[in-house]
């Protein structure tokens, strides 16, 4: 092996710059990149991230430093300098440790082909049983690409007419529901009017948001507008946010139209849990005369779990705190108008349209009937919690009350008990949503838990996609550089000067083989290459050409700027500027 | 343009298969790929992500359907089977809308080269004034980047000879803390023993662990592993899991040595908040005789905003909550033990040190003396919140404490004093972490909606990152038979057979050019082909060669049957296997 395979570049912000030898035995990298180009045989072929019983396998490995314009430090050399041990303050006997690595000679930075390895603290997680569950990564990516898919799904306008091509700043729309049928039906089940739903791209922001048309509806007076201003102001992880409202014929007709953020992949509430008839069926079977009630069902046998009821509860609630401390009402708290993303994510949707459709305009102060809507969205919450907690809309019948009340005894714990009662049962004072605040309890470290878990299986997912996008660039990159057909005329362009290099280069990367001509293929020689390439590392590279006559010795460093200026060179001319 | 060109291929599964041509004007897609071979010339080059006011600007792009096997259906057939108009439960009316797509006649699918927008409720988030910040997206990354080198960082063995190369399972050691001196400073300061940590690899699983080495200490009996054993049974967001604790000789001496998970970039408490004596002046300074108290600190005049207090006193009132319901104490609440990621997020560190170190095997019970440990947590965790309502140490000191609690008063709200008195006063009963939970009261909800709505921007940046991995393995494989030397002895390998339409593929890919013969350079084109290939969808394609003697239609899918089944002769070849 040459030399410089085995160097040790330390990190001059450290203090250090003398290349020391690894000791034998004591690599410092898990792989082997070979140093040569083809015909030469690296030694070992591992995987990235391969995961090994035995540590530092290999003694030819080199690790170099990241440089210091491309490292974050590891340290603040301030916060470094600033070490200070105190033994006792005052009587308290305090003790300390600074967790920052000092500067220290020999310290290497991480060889450019490894991947960073999960986190012990996501590669072990337990699902804890009272906490709600949510995706680990792949199902976290399963869901995204859904997203994607469903965000960017569009209509082919001839086959629907029906569809304007612009509605005010808004086109590419995309029918979320069934275009509605003109009957009664529908009407009562959405705010009395017939509606319709689309997703739709604004072209002021190019962003998709959700758009909800009111049919037919001309909006006569604009005072309302003051409450859509303060719906506009909520901001809440829990409550779909309304962007605007405003007037359209772009239908044909007088319509009024509400825009929201538009949550991709969300399903209604109704949707997920109360769309089962067989569920209804403890409350509808009809009673043979004699025979007693059939036993109630009981959890884990179609009931849902108390932990996910609960964390539904602590999202409707906080949605409603957050919008009766800003003095409006929600008057949507209701499985159809209740959005679910992932697996217990809520998002209460809807909001404001029945501040305008019945805004009434002779009323002096618009806000005065939000003291009665907020105690109606209080009931409101205490239905959907009962009807989750019977797994059914018949439990929230009057004449099922005593029944429903009768399985939510059985099957879960007093405090779900008592809240529903709190918010279905006659108060002596106004209710609150503050109220339900000590029957949540301690299951508000439950949620928060569960949350910061999840944050830390999404971060560490992100962590290893990265670095991705930058290689791909790189890849991409170098395709359009090497065996270009001609450039500016020139059939040889890219068998020469600079483009030679890189085109011996990318022999190195792709086509090494083994002393035996089979092919040697390695992802984690790929990466490797292609991150040093990136960072411009001071390595030495000998890049063999074809007929083997030739070895050409050049730096990382060298190749950057080979490969820099000539991709400059094809986009100048791409813009016209050479 | 030839035929295909504008064909739309409809999902079989929606139930229209008819291809229909798009209405000019209303094409579907904000780019277009040129389907020709060099010479042919691209109509428009828009980046991806482009961000247009004008909607669907080009009437030749093309849009093409996720084969079935690929795509996740829009709508689950069996919920769109289901959908139920009820109008009225009993005597409640009841409206609800069924989010569900239906099937629908010319529902096109995402064009391939275009990245899903950021969703709105992400691109318009707000700061809350009350909640705990936290990374946006370009910091994360840069914080991830940041743990990556972190945790890959290694030392030169040769110029750390005091460091063992393997201590037990664990490989890599790297010392996280300046090597101690060997004075008794340091040992108060931890635990009343030298010790010393280093991040290391654990060759049973490949994954970093943090190792805390007791100098010096001799393990008697190992009934203590009992406490361990329950230890390394706490899972939970703001607490360091315990993994293993043993016994070494490896350091020359008999260690005992702590293993925990490695929180990469973490800092504690203390190097974060207490390590500028400055702050301290405020109890420190000496009075002159006469002259009155300088007036206490404000609020942001180098005080902490009160909602970063609240969010540490939730996440450690968790951890102590989890910790003392398992029959456990913390024992180690304080400000050199408590660790920081990120922004705000904390972590209890080190917890059952003293469990191993101060253990009684005389004490029949071994949790006879826990209640009595888990009233001092309480305490400690009342001396950390004043501290940090103090910004200093020094306020937590006896004599100071009159003066600390008045600049609690002054400053803060009366829910952290009394939090803080009634953990640091005398009190008739028990203290509980329980009791403290009415005073955190709503407070819970701004964390709760502080951690969903980061949840969403870290989700928001994986959905952009998730696509690219796939990407670079797509051009990575194709770089190893592109123009590769010889396979097999073969030397024209690469320009025969199905390499030959990976080879002219890749010039399709790579060097398009205008009319005028310039480089057409498009990263929305590459990403497009190569989504069109991995998926293999039918579209066909016009290959040229390079003396554009022949033109090769060929689909998508062909090529993929190429692409796949000469790289399985490659890695066949790699293996051995041919």
């Amino acid at each position: 092996m040459p030399a410089f395979s085995s160097q040790l570049f330390s990190h001059p912000a450290l203090g250090s710059s003398s290349a020391a030898v690894l000791a034998p035995g004591m690599s410092l990298s898990a792989g082997s990149s070979p140093l040569h180009s083809p015909k030469i045989t690296p030694h070992t072929s591992p995987a990235p991230r391969r995961r090994s019983h035995t540590p530092n396998p290999n003694p030819n490995a080199a690790s170099y430093l990241v440089p210091t314009s491309a490292s974050t430090p590891l340290a603040d050399p301030g916060a470094a300098a600033h070490i200070i041990q105190k033994e006792t303050v005052g009587g308290t006997t305090y003790f300390y440790t600074d967790n920052t690595p000092a500067p220290m000679a020999g310290m290497v930075f991480p060889p450019y082909h490894i991947y960073p390895p999960t986190a012990p603290h996501v590669a072990y997680m337990q699902p804890k049983a009272n906490a709600p569950s949510f995706f680990m990564a792949d199902e976290l990516r399963q869901e995204l690409i859904n997203r994607h898919l469903i965000t960017m799904a569009q209509i082919d306008q001839s086959e629907n007419p029906g569809v304007p091509a612009e509605v005010d700043s808004y086109h590419s729309l995309f029918p979320l529901e069934p275009l509605p049928p003109p009957n009664r039906l529908q009407k009562t089940s959405n705010f009395s009017y017939i509606t319709s739903c689309y997703k739709a791209v604004n072209s002021k922001d190019d962003l998709p948001y959700c758009l909800r048309r009111i049919h037919g509806f001309r909006l006569l007076n604009t005072k309302c507008m003051m409450l859509v201003d303060m719906w506009k102001k909520i901001q809440h992880s829990n409550s779909v946010t309304l962007r605007e409202v405003f007037t359209t014929k772009a239908f044909g007709d007088h319509s009024l139209v509400f825009s929201y953020d538009f949550h991709a992949g969300a399903e209604t509430m109704f949707t997920r849990h109360f769309n089962d008839p067989t569920a209804d069926s403890y409350f509808t079977k009809r009673k043979w005369a004699g025979q007693p009630d059939p036993p109630p069902p009981r959890q884990h046998a179609g009931l849902l779990p108390e932990s996910l009821i609960w964390a539904y509860i602590v999202q409707l609630s906080s949605a409603l705190r957050t919008i009766h401390t800003a003095g409006l009402a929600c008057r949507v708290m209701d499985p159809s108008k209740i959005l679910i993303t992932g697996k217990t994510r809520l998002r209460v949707n809807c909001v404001g349209v029945f501040d305008v459709l019945t805004f009434d305009s002779s009323q002096a102060n618009p806000l005065a009937l939000m003291a009665q809507y907020q105690q109606a969205d209080l009931i409101s919450l205490g239905k959907v919690v009962l009807a989750l907690a019977c797994n059914s809309l018949a439990g929230i019948q009057r004449e099922n009350l005593q029944k429903a009340m009768e399985l939510v005894s059985i099957n879960y714990s007093s405090d779900l008990k008592n809240l529903i009662l709190y918010l279905l049962t006659e108060q002596s004072r106004l209710r609150s949503v503050n109220d339900i605040m000590p029957m949540i309890g301690a299951r508000f470290y439950t949620q928060l838990d569960a949350s910061q878990m999840r944050n830390d299986v999404i971060e560490e997912d992100l962590a290893k996609e990265v670095q991705n996008g930058r290689l791909f660039r790189l890849l991409a990159k170098l395709g359009t550089i090497n065996e270009r057909p001609e450039f500016q005329k020139d059939p040889t362009w890219s068998e020469t000067g600079d483009r030679y290099l890189l085109k011996l280069f990318r022999d190195h990367l792709f086509h090494q083989v083994t002393d035996a001509g089979t092919p040697w293929i390695d992802l984690s020689h790929i990466v490797s290459c292609l991150n040093k390439l990136d960072a411009g590392v001071p390595e030495k590279i000998s890049l063999v050409s074809r007929d083997e006559k030739s070895i050409l010795v050049v730096t990382y460093s060298d190749l950057k700027r080979c490969f820099d200026s000539t991709f400059q060179e094809l986009l100048a001319a791409a813009n016209g500027q050479l």
